[in-house]
């Protein structure tokens, strides 16, 4: 329970699995070849395959940066953090088959609703998932760099917060309108994205933007 | 027969096909569009699916941290190590295919005796061949980084040892109740996560937990 | 917003991703059983698959190793760079689907051109967005390493630069003769591999080819 | 035409596409629904991709590790290097179309001999390419570490050309026996792995195996 992993090929493994499921993603999109006789409207009508494809791609970069994050100031990881990594992942390389779902009943009425919620539900769990880990090294700072301060450690810790409290809220709103909820779903990986945090903050000398 | 390979691009390359392998097992995820009528039930009855997946997950997630502890110990491999590690690997990409099949079939009676044993003889023979890797170092052991102990080394055979005893019992409880396997290689591969060991002993001021 | 990444895990995420865009394509090649009879002629008859599979494979490379050229002179990443890069990405991850649209199309009159029209499209954002990479760091000089040289960093700007015109001279020729555009598409391909530009200049003493 | 590019990216972008290619080729073995009234049946007809599955696993593994040997040795690579290799990668991955097809094939009469020699042409191509990319460092030593003795230059090229002639004559034994083939390229696949030379030969003090 004890034992140190060395965090080089914790990170390698896991770019893997997120390179490989961001990817996977396209494997989803076709267009049936009874709209060949009119394509721009065949892939046209494939509109909820790239919303889709769109939303998990930004999900899962988003996590990644989190990740990358996140491991750039561990010194190495133990048994907890390993597992709740391993437990991330597996909720990584699940999102194509939820996303899959919805892109494939956005059309149709009825089915829809189930898949929004089902999709908003797998996205809240890897969520709770990026957090959980961040919140497992609190449990023993002996796994940071010692140069990240206090103030760090807890900007960190909000970064990746507020996503769960969104994704209840979209998940909420897709019991009554389940055709809104894929934007939502998009909107908080765009900010999840934009808000993601370096692995150290600027020096005085850069990027003044 | 005497060469020497560096480590660095073998872990490189187990690390792109666990992650690959551990990934793929979801394009196997669906549900017909017969069930889109009620798409909650639907998603509840792909439950052989989820517990595949999940099993398969686990089981190269352990896999991999092994190989992670092991390979951090050596200064170099040698060619013996190097077919091993390829046959593991062999075995560890074919997973996907048993996969599917025990999850194909839990439903249904008759062949899920068949896909049971199947499912754990190929578990069987990942395990033979992690240990087999550790054991092939034994037989050369300027393989090893001068740092680990002979109490370290075999705690690491010892670690990897009892899944092999473990498959071997469910497999021959298949035989008689095909259902209950599933559950049991899923709680071999969570024990086998729950039990690897790092890269080192913890020093003495970190993790006390 | 001006946070700082290291340059070393986007790449190898990046390489992930690229490696992996570039395999899928395979699995879009088939040879329907009927044509089994005749197996030559089976395997004769899908040349769009093999024209658009090495088009593809190719403009992937080229973007690779564009992206390792620029990636090498960076210190690190802002976080403009950041969400360039995985916009990049996105796109080409993209790629697969247009790629089977077209070969699939390409033996039949009429959806031909809607295909290479919306394959050259994709072809032209992943172009753009390499460029826009590029450009990005123009506006903060303080990520590069500082011994990158003006001349160099205008050198690599002009070698992305071309494809995007050649890429929109051939969109508009496959509004006419849509059987032309996809060896468009190769020739731009293979034009911007072979005029990649590597790391570094070479040293005095090497390579005198 | 000059440039270099360092190695290290090019061997991790290397063995992205090498294990995903190895990975791939899992997705093609499926048992058929009508053989699960008898799956052991089912599982033992399915001989062919298990065969094919394992020769295009040691093919690829192999020429993984004749890559490892040469970039090993390399201080970088010039443009030349850069275009072999990115035409080798795109051999590799298109291997598990001619791997499909001819485990489609091996049971029936009639498509078998194409499918046999196609696959052997392909594995031909790849096998001339891994040549020709340690024959394009002959051109220009200075892209060799200063080290590597003319001694191990050409150990290195004796191992990997004599499969180029193993492929010839298999191939023409395709045209023959075509169900004795397959066999024929698992053995050469099988030798040129267990002939592959590693980094650097044992030091004196190591593996006396």
């Amino acid at each position: 329970m004890g034992s140190q992993w060395s965090t080089g090929r914790i990170e390698a493994f896991s770019d893997g699995v997120f390179a490989i499921a961001i990817t996977l993603l396209v494997l989803e999109i076709q267009v049936p070849e009874s709209d060949f006789g009119n394509l721009w409207y065949g892939i046209a009508h494939q509109w909820p395959s790239y919303l889709a494809y769109a939303t998990s791609f930004l999900t899962i970069g988003g996590i990644w940066m989190a990740h990358h994050g996140m491991f750039r100031r561990l010194r190495f990881a133990n048994q907890r953090v390993m597992v709740i990594n391993l437990l991330l992942l597996m909720a990584v390389a699940f999102l194509p088959f939820p996303t899959k779902l919805m892109a494939e009943t956005i059309h149709t009425n009825g089915p829809e609703r189930a898949a929004a919620i089902f999709y908003g539900a797998s996205l809240l769990v890897t969520s709770v998932l990026i957090s959980a880990l961040w919140r497992s090294v609190a449990l023993d700072r002996g796994l940071l760099n010692p140069e990240v301060s206090d103030k760090e450690f807890y900007a960190i810790l909000q970064a990746t917060t507020p996503s769960i409290g969104f994704y209840v809220v979209v998940i909420l709103l897709a019991i009554f309108v389940p055709q809104v909820a894929p934007f939502g779903y998009l909107a908080i990986a765009a900010f999840a994205v934009l808000r993601a945090r370096g692995d150290r903050a600027p020096t005085s000398s850069a990027d003044p933007a």
